[in-house]
C-alpha cells in the first residue's frame, strides 16, 4: 500500500485555535481509495519547522499531502519551504496567473500585487488549479517522494483532492486498482448491534467492511477493490440487497443525504404538509428541518410548547389530561399531534414530550424519557422512548433524530 | 520558551474518523500558560511508528504531550512503544492499581484481568491519577526531555492537564511566572475592527493581546505574565475597564458564558418571560435557548412561523401587512413580535423574519435580509440587517446571534 503522510501548516492548527479536520478529511478519503495514512505532522507559518516536516514526512511515507500556506501575505511560507527543502527556484506559472486573474474578475475585486506571489510555483511543479480560490495548488517529486501542496480552506482543499490529486496519486499505485465506497446510514442500532448482525453476511473478495460512529448515527463504509469501475460497483451490488434484508430499517439512506433531507424529500414526494410540536427538544427539530433549503415546500410551521400553557393554549391539549398523565405521557403526545394537526391544517404532525434534564426526573419518569406521537390521515401513532445516557444534550439530539426516524417510517409504509 | 510537541495515538485519529480535538486543546490551554507548541504529531496504534514519533518529539521539543493508547486492550501500545523506546521494563505500579480497583467498585462493574496492564508503568515514571478514568498517566524524562502520557478521553486528559501536568510542566519554565488570562466574548465587530480600535490601548509589561474568531462571535484574549497571581491579575483589571469603555456594548460576556446563557441569566434576574416567533431561523433560536439546563424558568414557547398562513393564525398578523410590505419587512417583523405577545401573555418577545437563502432574494431584498424586532413593556424596537455571506447555514446563525444580542442589549438597559 501507498503510504501516506499529511502536513498541516498554519498558526490557527499548531496554536489549536481549530481542530485538523483538514488531516482527518484527507485520511478518511484515502483509506476509502486503498491508500495508507501514516503520520499526520502540524507545523505553524515557519520556514525552518516547514522545512523540516517536509523532510519528516519524506522519511515516513510514499506521498506527502500538505495543506495551508499558499495565501498571499507574509505569514504564507509554504513555497518558500518547498524551494528550500528542493533545492529550486521559483518561477511564474502564467496559467496559475491567468486563473488567478480570471477568478479577481468574477468576484469584482482588484487583484492586489501581492497575490501574484500565489502563481510563483518550485521550478517543474505540476499546476492544481483552484477553480473557486485564488490559492493554486502544486504537485511534485523530490528525492523519490511525491508531495502535494493544497490551500488549507477546506471546500477547496477537498474539491481539488477529489478532481486533481486523486488521479495524480492513483499513478503511485502499483497495481492499477479502482475503488468504490457505499455508505450505510443507519439510526437505531448499536456499532456493536450491526457488527454481529452484519458480519454474518459474507463478503466478496476485494471488498471491506467499516464502521463510523457519528454520534448519533452509525455509518456502514463498504469499500470495493477490483481492476475496473464495473466489476468493484458490481461487488457493491452483490452485498448491498443482503445488508439491506437484515438491517433495511435501519438504514435510512445510501446516497450520502442526511435524515431530514430524507424525510424532507418523502413529504415532498408525497405532497405532504408537515407541523412539529416540540417540548424537550425546543425547536430542535424544526431548525433541522429547515436547515435545508426548499423546506419551505413542506414544513408549514413548529411550535415550542415548552410550557403546559402552551401546550394548552396553541395545541388544545387537555388540561385535565396534563394533571392525570403528566406532560410528559403518551396520553399528552398524542394530544398534541392530534391538535396541532387539526389547528395547523396540515397533513401530518411529529410530536415530542421528555425529559431532557438534569432536573425534572423520576423513579417512574428517569431523564431520558421521551414519548413520539405522529397524527396523519391514517390515525395516530405513539412510542416511548427510554435514552440511557441521562446528559441533556445526548438527550434532545437522540429524541430528535428518533422522532425523524419514526416520521421517516411512517411516509415510506 | 519552554517549546511542546504534542503527540496523539490511535487509528481513529490517523484514520479521521475523528479530528484531532485533543491536541488543539493543549495546544490552546499551554499557549495560554506561556509555553509555546512547535509540533503535533498523530500516528496509529501500531508501535514502531509510536516509538519513532516519540524520537521525533524528542528532537523538537523540550516537552512531550502524548495522548492516547493506555486502554486495556491489544491495541493500546503506547506502554510499551515509550519501554522500548526509553529502554525501561513496565512495573506494577500499586496506587493506579488501587485507583482502577476504586473506579470500578464506583461504577459497580468487575475489573477485567485486562485492565491490570493498564497499572503498569515505565519504571521511574511519576503516575497522574486519573480520577474520572481507569486509564492512569504518567510523566518521566528520558534523555533530558520531559515526556506527559495521558488518556484519549477528552475529559480525562482535560481534567488531568488542568490539575496534574500543568504543576509538573511548569517547573521547566526557567522563570518562576503565572499566567492568568480572561476572555471577551464579542459579537457584531469583526477581528479586524476590534483589531484596529483595542490596539490604541496600552498594556502593561507582560500583557498580551489575541483574537480568536468562534464564528460568528470573536473572542478577545489578554494573557498577563507576572511572578504572582496577584500582580497578573491586577494587570489583566487594568487593562479590562479600558476594553469596556471602547468596546464594552459588543462585548457580552468576560467570564465565559454563552451568549444564551446571559440572555438567559438577564430574563431571570428581571423575572421576564420569554416567547420567540421564528420565521427564517426556523426553531434555531428557540433551540440555543433551551440548550441550557433550567430555561424553562423564563421561556415559555416558541413559534416557528415558516408559513404566512402560520403568521396570520398563531401570531395574528394581518394578512394586508404581508401583502403590502412581503413577509420579510420591518412591519411584520414587529407585528409578529406584538402578535406573540398578546396571544401568549409573556413580558418580551423576540421576532426574527429574513430571507435565509438560497433561493428567494430579490434586487430589493437580497438573500442575507434579516428583520429582528423585539416586543415589551416599553413598546416596540427593530432592526434591518443585511447579511454579507449569503450561505443560508451562516445567515440563520449570524440571525440567531444577531437577535439574541439585540435582546441583550435591550435587557441590560
Amino acid at each position: 500500500m501507498v503510504k501516506i503522510a499529511i502536513l498541516s501548516t498554519g498558526d490557527e492548527v499548531l496554536s489549536g485555535q481549530i481542530a485538523d479536520t483538514n488531516a482527518a478529511w484527507i485520511a478518511d478519503f484515502l483509506l476509502g481509495q486503498g491508500f495508507q495514512p501514516v503520520l499526520h505532522l502540524a507545523v505553524g507559518d515557519d520556514l525552518e519547522r516547514i522545512v523540516a516536516a517536509l523532510e519528516l514526512a519524506r522519511q515516513n511515507a510514499d506521498a506527502v499531502l500538505a495543506t495551508g500556506g499558499l495565501g498571499p501575505t507574509e505569514d504564507d511560507l509554504t513555497t518558500a519551504a518547498v524551494c528550500r527543502f528542493a533545492g529550486l527556484g521559483a518561477v511564474l506559472n502564467k496559467r496559475a496567473l491567468s486563473m488567478m486573474q480570471e477568478r479577481f474578475r468574477l468576484i469584482g475585486r482588484e487583484m492586489s500585487p501581492s497575490n501574484r506571489k500565489q502563481a510563483l510555483l518550485p521550478e517543474g511543479a505540476g499546476l492544481l488549479e483552484n477553480p473557486i480560490g485564488t490559492a493554486a495548488g502544486y504537485h511534485l517529486q523530490v528525492r523519490g517522494v511525491y508531495y502535494f501542496f493544497m490551500p488549507g480552506v477546506p471546500r477547496e482543499m477537498t474539491l481539488m483532492m477529489e478532481q486533481q490529486v486523486l488521479p495524480v496519486l492513483s499513478l503511485l499505485r502499483r497495481e492499477r486498482m479502482v475503488f468504490r465506497q457505499r455508505v450505510f446510514r443507519t439510526f437505531g442500532l448499536t456499532e456493536s448491534g450491526l457488527g454481529e448482525i452484519l458480519s454474518a453476511v459474507p463478503l466478496p473478495e476485494g471488498v471491506k467492511l467499516g464502521y463510523r460512529a457519528v454520534f448519533p448515527e452509525i455509518q456502514v463504509k463498504l469499500v470495493a477493490r477490483a481492476v475496473s469501475a464495473e466489476l468493484a460497483e458490481q461487488a457493491l451490488e452483490q452485498v448491498a440487497p443482503r445488508f439491506r434484508e437484515k438491517v433495511g430499517p435501519f438504514i435510512y439512506s445510501e446516497d450520502g443525504r442526511s435524515l431530514p433531507a430524507v424525510v424532507g424529500d418523502l413529504l415532498r414526494a408525497r405532497k405532504r404538509k408537515l407541523a412539529v410540536a416540540e417540548s424537550c427538544t425546543g425547536g430542535l427539530i424544526a431548525k433541522m428541518i429547515t436547515d435545508l433549503p426548499g423546506s419551505s415546500d413542506y414544513f408549514e410551521r413548529g411550535h415550542v410548547t415548552y410550557s403546559n400553557a402552551a401546550k394548552i393554549e396553541l395545541l388544545g391539549v387537555a388540561p385535565e389530561l396534563i394533571e392525570r398523565h403528566g406532560a410528559v405521557s403518551s396520553e399528552v403526545a398524542r394530544a398534541m399531534a392530534e391538535g396541532a394537526r387539526v389547528k395547523a391544517g396540515v397533513d401530518v404532525v411529529l410530536a415530542v414530550t421528555g425529559i431532557a434534564g438534569p432536573a425534572g426526573g423520576s423513579p417512574e419518569k428517569p431523564v431520558g424519557t421521551v414519548h413520539i406521537a405522529i397524527a396523519d390521515a391514517d390515525g395516530t401513532v405513539e412510542q416511548k422512548f427510554l435514552f440511557p445516557r441521562p446528559e441533556r444534550e445526548l438527550v434532545r439530539e437522540l429524541a430528535a433524530y428518533a422522532a425523524l426516524d419514526l416520521l421517516r417510517r411512517r411516509l415510506e409504509q
